[in-house]
């Protein structure tokens, strides 16, 4: 390949009142980096790019898009070249156009997915070491995205071939199927997973926490803010990826994932684990069960020519959620 | 009064497999004192008397006692001589009847619920700092037991009236009457606890943690080695009380409670913490519902004088569990 | 005995300049219940009376009072009556005279260490599951006080045998003489300890900590806030007591323990644990040496009723310090 | 550059005394992958290659190479091409001559650091979430080297511009030269640092931990298991790379760092950052001074072609450790 996917870069959401969405992702213990009437962008403390998560204020929650970082200018032309000889439309946001960032190339991907790439955002003070400024669970910085799709065999031949994703965990289902694959460009578990569901849908946007107690104290910060009510799955270990995870709802139903202990994917003859859909450890190691929403919401996405949402498609493979027996 | 309750000391509990017993209590983090074929002593690493939990093997799961620890002998006589003039049968187990402990008391509470108290108990080395030992969850001590009553109002007037026990939160159910109550001897949160239910059953026995981490790694050390489906409830944080718990099940169905988070209630002008039962905060700060199992099913006890199971009564207050809404 | 001792209670300070003892008290954790000019009233985040820590403006740093609460208004007589049969001095602060508080009585201990006894201060809101207020190292509570003395056998048989003090831990000098000994009334580790010293200083007032995650917590928050300089000895775990401890030292050179992780004191048959003065791993467990800063340094005191310095006498015991040798 | 070197993969140590080595790594929470009388292969939790340690018994300490891992055999090549285009001898191993281990190129880097290249290692069973099995610090990974050696500059530009490593950090001595530097390959914050010293010899090899309550657990560990003369240094935090660390001895002298805390340093944009050697906040972020044996002991290091050990040389910069003034 000619260009060099860096690794998971930003969100671009849509959200029907910044004013709810603000105190809830300070509660998180995101920093704004800037915010308007009509946006805000939010980074963790490690960040030293503007944001990772860019609120639009809309009629409707949607996902813009969600975007890859490259290692320069040229990744975007040779990845428009590639998008062009597969027939693909893309569509080019120059410098200038939205805040912060550099010129950016938007596509839809094999499964209906609005991808974004972009090498160039404004460098901003890392807070890393302002200890005195972290609040909630200290939130450190993007890690991953999670998509549900009606069909995970075809996004994970397309992510590993041709956009040069490595696979470090996947979950079979029927017919030696793949039901859900974890692929990584960063030596991470991910940056991105693919579940089979009604799709294309964002199931979550997943961000790194410096350790488990973060999470602990992002619980207890959460609730105490009145926000127990957005808490819908974990604390939890999920047996695939070994993640200590929570998930939480923002006032209009996106989900995001705080998570903490992956490992390290950096060489090439590390073997991708299998699992199997109805292994009780795969969801959870401590066999908890998830509950039916985890599996049955997501948020939908827009088309990146025209806005709309793209219609959902019934997943290929049967299952929508593992048989949970222990 | 003339006697000195000093803590929750320790509980009898019959199993029907200690084969099955032992590597799960050992998962945990126990330490086994001593064991034969019909016995295991565990205790926690900061215990430094013989044990706290004594398994033994019988037919029929069961609670056979659980035990007060007092300051001295003449306390059992004072003890005596209140059970006696409320009309209650005592049972005496002379030193040597029992392994490790000295002179016993036995008595039905005013719920049924079968107490011990004793003044003497062998000594044994401490292990809090043979940190080299240590594992699982790192059980350091016994705490509580939480009961599960016909009447808790009867006990909580009894424990506090003619044992001396304070309360330190309780929970509020139809017409102001109380469906739980927190009662401490020790100044922590509570030595026992009673809640509104189908009993007299023992709901579980709490064991106290040293931090939030041994938690996450008990649960961690208990799903790899196999007991995932032991796991019943938590990681979570209790409104009530605001402890940080785990709820396992042992191969027996008795319920163990691992514990970290309760404050100090040494004051006189400590006002009890009123919860109302619907909370949805009360059972889980973070706003988590407690599975049924967790509400419905409880260890059954024994008459101190036969031996044989007491018959179980509907509880008084009508709601066997809270309503969640959130 | 005829009064009860519950715990120590609070201590009141004299330091030279309330806006820099402010922030650093708040870096650290500490909330503000009230503030004026001449006085800060600090409490931490479980505590439910108004304050812990008074903090009064003067042209000096100095300890005014260390302060136990005790049962009822009743045991502040028979306090007086003890302390008038050894011929001791007292002074009577009638309620109203102190914010916050109820009568007090003062009294220059055996040492010299100026006490005070109450038995009701104000209530304030408890702020333990406010989780979104929590700072720094969230200090939960006022634990105990640490006072350097000449002769600390004659402390150890005065608390014992007068005030109704348990010895959990000591350290033994040169001629089996008790060079440390830590002390309780509430089941713990000590509410307060004698160090043989230059004295009678206070050594430091420790405070808990719910975990050890919040002083790791503590010092980069302190670090990140200015005051890394503030921070004297630790994080480490001393031997003695079992403490995951910090020590940072007030603008005014207070110093102030942050603690977590000693153990459950209630039983008559605990037996005191004995550690050698060399044992390096009595101080800490890990191995590390204190800086000599730790042993030489302290507050002084004043005379409760000319409000004067005390002055310094030499220990009784050579060994300022342990030989350190590993 | 026409090869990929991913990472820090293993060390080569020469130790005295096996049966000391063994227990000492195993309280760590090291892995044994394989033993002999003259050989142990240690591996961390999470890595599913044979080794990252390899501790080999002979008459004297020393260092026989630090390894990195390249992604496949041809980049072998083309590194023994880069060293003989610039006058290096260079040693071939072939596949067999090392256990577990592919054919392996080594080289003395510009300073005489004895390097070692390899692409292919035996994959083992990966231990990760065995928590059962875990134990002392639980250590999960290898993470880097670092050296002291008598010329930093060199060093760094050799491998910013001839091994393709990038900066995440750097020390700024007199003249407003390099002091230390902190460089990597896979995305953290270094696979080797270089600092300036009596050299060259290896100071420390760091090993990544999962959580900072591992490091805590670990200082209590190997304190119990009688190793608490064997922590050097720390916990702390480092100001430069923001590292939760701790330093101990092995019974030989090696120094082993437990590591948690660093941050991805994926982007081109990442802008190096400076720390200016006499910051004390540098070394310790909460303010403590390292021992002088840290700056002034290390392992010295052997000739790749002869065996011996090599000469050691003066830094060219004056100092030799910081003026810690606070």
């Amino acid at each position: 390949m000619d260009f060099n996917i860096i690794r998971a870069g930003r969100a671009v959401l849509h959200v029907t009142n910044l004013e709810k969405s603000r105190p809830f992702y300070e509660a998180l213990g995101f920093v704004v980096t800037e915010a308007d009437s009509e946006n805000i962008f939010f980074r963790g403390l490690e960040e030293h790019n503007h944001h990772s998560l860019w609120l639009k204020q809309t009629t409707e929650p949607a996902v813009e898009a969600i975007s890859y970082k490259v290692t320069c200018e040229n990744d975007l032309e040779e990845l428009e070249k590639l998008f062009h000889s597969q027939g693909r439309q893309v569509k080019w946001l120059p410098k200038g156009e939205q805040h912060a960032i550099g010129r950016a190339l938007r596509v839809q991907d094999v499964t209906g997915i609005p991808l974004e790439f972009y090498a160039e955002m404004e460098s901003v003070e890392r807070l890393l070491q302002r200890y005195d400024l972290h609040k909630g669970a200290k939130v450190q910085r993007i890690d991953h995205f999670n998509c549900m799709v009606r069909d995970v065999e075809s996004a994970y031949y397309y992510y590993v071939q041709k956009l040069g994703f490595a696979c470090s965990e996947y979950t079979e289902g029927e017919q030696e199927k793949i039901w859900a694959a974890w692929l990584h460009r960063k030596p991470s578990v991910h940056d991105v997973a693919f579940m089979n569901g009604l799709g294309p849908r964002l199931h979550h946007i997943g961000f790194w926490l410096k350790d488990p107690m973060s999470l602990i104290d992002g619980c207890d910060v959460l609730a105490a803010a009145g926000y127990s009510a957005n808490i819908e799955r974990g604390p939890g270990r999920h047996g695939l990826s070994n993640a200590f995870f929570l998930y939480v709802r923002d006032p209009d139903g996106h989900r995001i994932e705080l998570y903490n202990g992956d490992y390290l994917t950096s060489d090439p003859d590390f073997k991708p684990i299998k699992w199997d859909l109805d292994d009780p450890m795969r969801q959870t190691f401590w066999g908890h069960q998830a509950p039916d929403c985890w599996f049955d919401e997501a948020s939908e996405v827009l088309d990146i020519l025209t806005g709309q949402k793209l219609p959902l498609q019934e997943p290929k493979l049967k299952k929508s959620k593992p048989q949970f027996v222990m």
